[in-house]
């Protein structure tokens, strides 16, 4: 392999891939970012084989060939280089790398292509089209609400469910955040999990948002293709709880809120909860929301205006569910749900219909 | 204590002091900082008994009086708070404070301001003026050169000397950096050593750049005085090591480089010999520097432009201690006097004589 190419080209495919390197797997291979020239296209492969991220940049390629170099050296050195023409040639004899630039060169250390794992394809496949914009709101619409932990991993991702609609629902049996939106055409309904971690690298590498990226989901595959990016991961087997039993279907009270008055007070008072019960209490009145919190390290007492339909009632929630919830809303205002202080509360926005978030209450006394 | 105040002011003292408060100390009030109310002043004051921060900031004061509050509890809270006017006001009794914003309010448990240290005074003391730009300059200058190692306390401060001039000079035993100034006037020669702690929490608070800062030194305590900060913190006693034995007064070689050129290729050749023994060469050629590192990793080799007065020759050094010393130096270009392999390095601004560096050479082979 030997290619010119330019600091920026390089940087921008090793960020995009990087991620996917993987941190501790015990295959030396798999700490390297797999580079493959063909054409006039470098391929920079990454994966730690849950996910997999490819990115293809133009170079000019002088010969083709392929190496493995490790991720953090190349990166950071890339990063390093002064801003002048960069060639990389590959000597796949002893499987290292020279990089030239100006009258200096670095030479790595890298591994044989042979032994890094090939790019999964997916099989059996349903695919549709959604703008960058759209899924990545949509993501961080729900993705606050997965679990981190690995002993019930279908917590840790987020269910893609086709039917008329593509509804995203996470939960972490604390709280639950759904999304619908229409779809452009119609497609076999399916229902798959996708793990969150894939979900997140996802929304950090479509930096364009005015670029369509297409979603693939197969067998036990989902593949995503951007421009001149394509993430591939598992997806997570199990069965997704029947979310629909959980959601309060009516209310007893309605409070209608801003969010930055809820969100604001709410955080104050985590301040105080924090490494304890984090428990605060929502009484709602007539038309107003006090917010208190009570702890070995003091007290607080917020008052909000509200509009209220419905009885007044008292409320209890963990300060960091509900500020979580707030501020992935995406709204100015929110209606609040209530059922009672054993029923869980029901976040939607005032203005759109697709999208609610549920936190359980705390029992408190 | 009773005052009328604001977010932002609250927030700078608390900022300004909180680097002070101790963050393990034994002593539970030592976690707090102390709020005092006189005339339309509130001063804030934060100690962990080697370094004590007071800042005074005008408020309204309704009511004189003093309490100690968390430092963690009321940093967070403030920060949170929203731009209304703030009502302060405690009840010494319980020793708790009632923070007061629009209609809302947060109470906060405190201590008993008798048990605050007081904040210590400075006697047989010399005193002088520096302007704050030029006193971080300096500082900037010295601090990267002090050791981290409690084990021998001296190493860990700045030696301050006033003989004629003032000069600083800090060394961690493998390099040392000096920096001379001349003083207003006349002083009482003196040799003290004030901890680079101590004076690395100075460059943070002196914010304003076109302010003059007293300095004071007394028996066992420095004292430095802004407008409306006061830090004082403990000396290290000990001796400072005979400086000047080992700052080579000749050199045979000199090279006059740019501190870019140079600092960047050094900061790559150091990416490679990270975790290891951190050596790079320097091979001093003609009209040329070139800079290797060879590690397990892979190799690097680097050629700079110079001009050269003297012999050719090699020395290696420790990449960090060079990369560290370029990065303070406060100049586009340096001279680089060396005497061999073996002998240090010394780095000096090329359009100034009041500053110097220096670096023990690595022995190679």
């Amino acid at each position: 392999m030997k290619i010119n190419t330019t600091k920026e080209t390089l940087l921008h495919g090793l960020q995009t891939v990087q991620r996917a390197v993987s941190a501790k797997n015990p295959l030396p291979v798999l700490s390297g970012i797999m580079f493959k020239s063909k054409n006039n296209v470098l391929k920079m492969t990454a994966t730690d084989l849950e996910i997999g991220i490819e990115c293809n940049v133009p170079v000019t390629t002088i010969e083709e060939g392929s190496i493995v170099i490790p991720a953090k050296y190349i990166t950071e050195i890339v990063r390093k280089l002064p801003d002048v023409p960069i060639d990389l040639s590959a000597d796949e004899e002893s499987s290292t790398v020279l990089i030239k630039y100006s009258t200096s060169e670095a030479k790595l250390h890298g591994f044989n292509p042979d032994d890094f794992p090939t790019f999964p394809t997916v099989e059996n496949e349903i695919s549709f089209e959604i703008s960058t914009r759209k899924l990545r709101e949509m993501l961080k619409q729900v993705l606050f609400a997965t679990s981190t932990d690995e002993n019930r991993p279908v917590f840790t991702g987020v269910l893609f469910e086709i039917s008329e609609n593509l509804t995203l629902v996470a939960t972490d049996t604390h709280r639950l955040a759904l999304k619908k939106v229409s779809l452009p055409e119609e497609l076999l309904p399916i229902k798959v999990i996708i793990p969150g971690r894939t979900l997140s690298e996802l929304v950090r590498i479509m930096t364009n948002d005015d670029e369509e990226i297409t979603i693939t989901i197969g067998g036990s595959q989902a593949l995503f293709a951007l421009k001149d990016t394509v993430l591939v991961s598992r997806l997570i087997e199990g069965q997704f709880p029947a979310y629909d039993q959980v959601i309060p279907k009516n209310y007893k009270s309605r409070l209608r809120i801003s969010v930055k008055d809820l969100l604001e007070s709410a955080e104050r008072a985590a301040l105080l909860t924090r490494g304890g019960n984090q428990t605060i209490k929502l009484d709602i009145q007539k038309e107003m929301l006090i917010v208190t919190a009570n702890t070995e390290i003091g007290e607080i007492h917020e008052e909000i205006n509200i509009y209220l339909e419905g009885e007044c009632m008292q409320v209890a929630f963990n300060a960091s569910y509900l500020t979580d919830a707030l501020r992935n809303i995406g709204s100015d205002e929110i209606y609040l749900e209530l059922n009672g202080p054993l029923s869980p509360g029901v976040i939607k926005p005032v203005d759109k219909d697709d999208y609610l978030s549920l936190i359980l209450p705390v029992r408190t006394a």
